[in-house]
């Protein structure tokens, strides 16, 4: 376990993300020192770096990397599109009242809908951090027609399976999309496509604090590695799962693990690598 | 490759999505006979069976298997959680603009919001189904602002890394996780943990017919395997795309493919086995 003391990057951080605005700001490459930019590199919990990615530096690279995008942001969807909603991430369990617990008991999601299929060895498990009151409760066909309905135009819903037997194996189920050891192979780290699943709180310490006291694991702590002001967690699979403000990006002296955010903080493993 | 003709299971397809509230029903195993039971399991797309989900069949193990999950359905979100939003799903991309053009030109996202940090190698896209009237426009500090503030209150958003170098890479980049031949080593399948994104739309088969003129590829088309009126598309890095009726599941005689929903279809590929 490799750990990493980044005050100068907390500087950085704390500059890149205490202004909401400056994150969609590309920093040039003179804000960091080729020190700092390595240090950086090694602390990184998004991404799965290539080897070819640390070559990156000429003028001309940074162009191709850096494509318009912007007829992408403006101008109508497809006519047909319009309707569309982004409802589900499916994601795969291993035990089912676990999952469920951490959703909905720490996260504050609610079960939305939920299908058994015992003959064929899976249920699944629709959540979204909803009012139960806007869900139709009942088992007649018609509030399970509804109920149907509700959950398949509700974006951001999370669909959890359930293949009957994974809670009775042993150690760790599923591939969490990170280049953990499940899915390595002779030294040889996976390219994990899948990265976490975010959601954003009105105030990531505060969350923090509460996640912390009901035995949550973390991740990272907000002021714990490089990036002050977020935090991720580890739902009961391992799958990260990413904590951010609705608001500004600030951060604060002090978090739930009691990190100072100015000494850049150690107790921070980044298993991405 | 392996190919299926499942014309017994159109018709219990049939039977349980022609009316949606029996989607939360659990048939009882006399709906199957014992080889119907086995030809559904070597066609499902959803799930990586494990061994031990073969020999879930008495009965003490499907109560084990079924747990009582209604107290996740009803009653208050815990207080600190009410305004929590299920933001993002960040999945790893290997060329930026094929996923946006995928994403935004055929899906009808739009890009919500990006930023890129060529000094440390990677951009990020985040994408969601929205009119772009209501994305925040333009380059000032109070622009930025505002569009980072939508973003993060906006459920359902897609965040695609896009890390550079990985366009000029061979071949397929990253684990989709259904165990395909990326991270399986030794013949041994991979348990990929996360499964598909899924968008919901008025009509499927309509949604399709122009999913189909513009070229993109199918993982199932609606008709084709086991499961009727639902389709399963793959974004350019293979990533899975389920598409799902916002109403009651119906099924249409043929399919874009031109594909029967009576003779169960053929040119299904099942590849999470």
């Amino acid at each position: 376990m490799r750990r990493v003391s980044t005050s100068a990057l907390a500087a950085i951080f704390g500059l890149l993300f205490t202004n909401a605005s400056s994150f969609t700001t590309a920093f040039s490459s003179h804000h960091l020192r080729s020190s700092q930019r390595r240090v950086f590199q090694s602390t990184s919990t998004r991404f799965n770096m290539s080897s070819s990615s640390a070559a990156a530096n000429t003028q001309d690279q940074q162009k191709q990397y850096q494509p318009d995008v912007s007829q992408f942001m403006t101008g109508d969807r497809p006519a047909e599109t319009k309707d569309y909603v982004m409802q589900q991430t499916m994601l795969r369990v291993k035990d089912p009242l676990k999952s469920l617990h951490f959703y909905c008991s720490v996260l504050g999601f609610k079960l939305v809908m939920y299908s058994e299929f015992p003959q064929w060895g899976f249920n699944v498990y629709f959540v979204a951090p909803v009012d139960s009151v806007h869900i139709p409760q009942g088992d007649d066909e018609t509030a399970k027609a509804a109920r149907w309905k509700y959950c398949m135009n509700l974006p951001g819903c999370i669909e959890l399976t359930y293949n009957y037997g994974t809670e009775q194996e042993d150690g760790q189920v599923y591939n969490t999309g990170n280049a953990d050891s499940t899915g390595t192979t002779n030294g040889e780290k996976v390219k994990g496509g899948f990265g976490h699943i975010g959601i954003t709180v009105p105030d990531v310490y505060e969350a923090c604090e509460r996640f912390q006291q009901m035995g949550v694991e973390f991740h990272k702590t907000p002021n714990s590695g490089g990036m002050k002001g977020l935090a991720f967690l580890k739902d009961p699979d391992g799958y990260l799962v990413e904590v951010l403000p609705q608001g500004p990006m600030i951060q604060k002296p002090v978090d739930c693990a009691g990190i100072e955010a100015n000494n850049g903080g150690e107790g921070y493993k980044d298993n991405s690598k």
